[in-house]
């Protein structure tokens, strides 16, 4: 059998979602019922899978996507797009008859967002596509998977892989299935989706925060990243399960746009730990945090993300708490 | 200087606008902060100039449109649809370096949407495209303008025909300036613009439907023709102001989307008036009727017009009010 030689040196691969986004800026929302006049509208290439491959390849990491698109100019122009990035898309199929997922967003002013996502080809996402790409799994380094394509596949996907795996529950679960917490390395949520998966109340505050994570590992997980926003991040692992570690993140001069920065954060996180695996967590979520600060001082999904590392070298602050 | 030979024979001058629809479906509309999974996805050619453009064209009206594109993909496709169907596009422009006009649409599965458009290109629509058309504004029989581009051009529009005029004030302005309600031949709404031009209260029967045509024709309109869904429409004139004729439409088997169909009863209006200009009021609605009830038992905006005249010959009923 012939092996792809590029695929012995994959550094993430990610497996997940490929969604092209519609967004249009008004004023304010619409109500039901209502036609406002928008003052922009732009199309844009998104879908988490994507993104933190795009963000991970932008760092530096020899990328390579499994993911579905449809047969349409979307699907075409989203492959060129990705091979653009440096992203192995040897595993990116055009699916017949199918359409590329949308996501149609609408932006007030204020910031406030609605979204409706038509997830199209990703649903036909499945275990087939692991064992189709068995070679990569076996070469990756990192594995990282979302909640945006069907979660059996993503729990095949999980299984398959030896490596260190960055599961990204998002867009949350309210029950998420304990087989998924369980298999992934690293769980990875924001504040909002660890409330959500854990039912715990929202997370605003470090206190919070803690519950979260103590809930997480309850729940299975062997380690927890809980993204906070300008707080930074917060991490605990099964391993010491009384430990909580707080990396907080320096204040940004102004925040544009904090679209895709989770994602920025994930593929930061795997690059890091693909290429600098011996270094202590504080370092690695430390610099994933600058990757996403970085990504909320520009406009855009993948046009936020940075080209190469942010303050390479630093040492983070953390703390205990 | 040379004439094209085509615009002698144009029946139906459209001047307004041409706008992409981003049609997402979805169980219920979005929230603000919410992410929702919809169930379809869709992209269609609308904008109301064209696609009264195009509806008259399905009847077999020979068509010009005076509109402004982007100079994007969006504006090229558009502009080879409506040349498939045989709109006359020779003022028809596509403007570097601007975007086609967009319309995010969300169709709840109550049939509830909101909207929200940009109108990019559409904007540049101006008087200058009227003097730059002028053969074509001196030869066609009917002009349809509406208000999705600019107000002043529009106004400049009616201004230089001299032929019969249909203005479709929509979307309604609470404050339509008067000279453009008295510019055009025929003043036509539908019953939510009318209360919304009016500042009546909403009109839901044909009392208040009354009221709304009493109120146009002192505002200044020649004739105003009111649309009202599954009652029909209602029609008066300024030459006989305590006339008012109401025209109902048959009850339809099934509504299966009604997207559109104010347009499709523009269009057919616009048909009859250029081709059979000697039938009377009543004849004229009756057939523009039939064809806004044919588009509502079809689903798409402009894929919903018939083809061909619908229910050729008929004689339809009419009661004084």
């Amino acid at each position: 059998m012939e092996v792809c030689a590029c695929t012995e040196e994959v550094e993430v691969l990610v497996f997940g979602s490929v969604i092209v986004d519609f967004v249009a800026y008004a004023e304010r929302l619409p109500k039901a019922g209502e036609t406002l006049h928008g003052h922009k509208f732009m199309t844009g290439y998104g879908g988490k899978g994507a993104n933190q491959c795009v963000a991970a390849a932008r760092q530096g990491a020899k990328t390579a996507m499994i993911a579905k698109l449809g047969d349409d100019s979307w699907g075409s122009n989203y492959l060129q797009q990705l091979r653009k990035e440096n992203v192995n898309v040897d595993f990116v199929e055009q699916c017949q008859g199918e359409a590329t997922g949308i996501a149609q967003i609408s932006v007030a002013d204020s910031g406030e967002n609605h979204i409706i996502i038509v997830v199209g080809a990703n649903n036909l996402l499945s275990g087939n596509d692991v064992e189709k790409a068995r070679n990569l799994f076996k070469t990756a380094k990192i594995l990282v998977c979302q909640f945006e394509t069907p979660l059996n596949a993503t729990l095949d996907a999980l299984n398959a892989f030896e490596g260190i795996s960055i599961l990204n529950a998002a867009p949350a679960l309210v029950a998420t299935p304990p087989e998924l917490i369980k298999a992934a390395t690293i769980f990875c949520v924001n504040e909002t989706e660890a409330a959500l998966t854990t039912g715990c109340e929202a997370i605003s505050k470090l206190e919070h925060a803690k519950v979260g994570l103590h809930k997480l590992l309850e729940m299975g997980a062997k380690n927890v990243i809980i993204t906070l926003g300008a707080l930074g991040a917060v991490y605990a692992t099964s391993a010491d399960p009384h430990k909580f570690i707080h990396v907080p993140v320096g204040k940004v001069p102004k925040v544009v746009d904090t679209t895709g920065a989770g994602d920025a954060f994930i593929g930061a996180l795997a690059y890091n730990m693909a290429r600098f695996s011996s270094l202590p967590w504080h370092q690695l979520i430390g610099a994933a945090n600058q990757v996403a600060a970085y990504s909320v001082q520009h406009p855009g999904t993948q046009a936020s993300f940075p080209t190469g590392q942010v303050n390479k070298g630093v040492e983070y602050a953390w703390k205990e708490f």
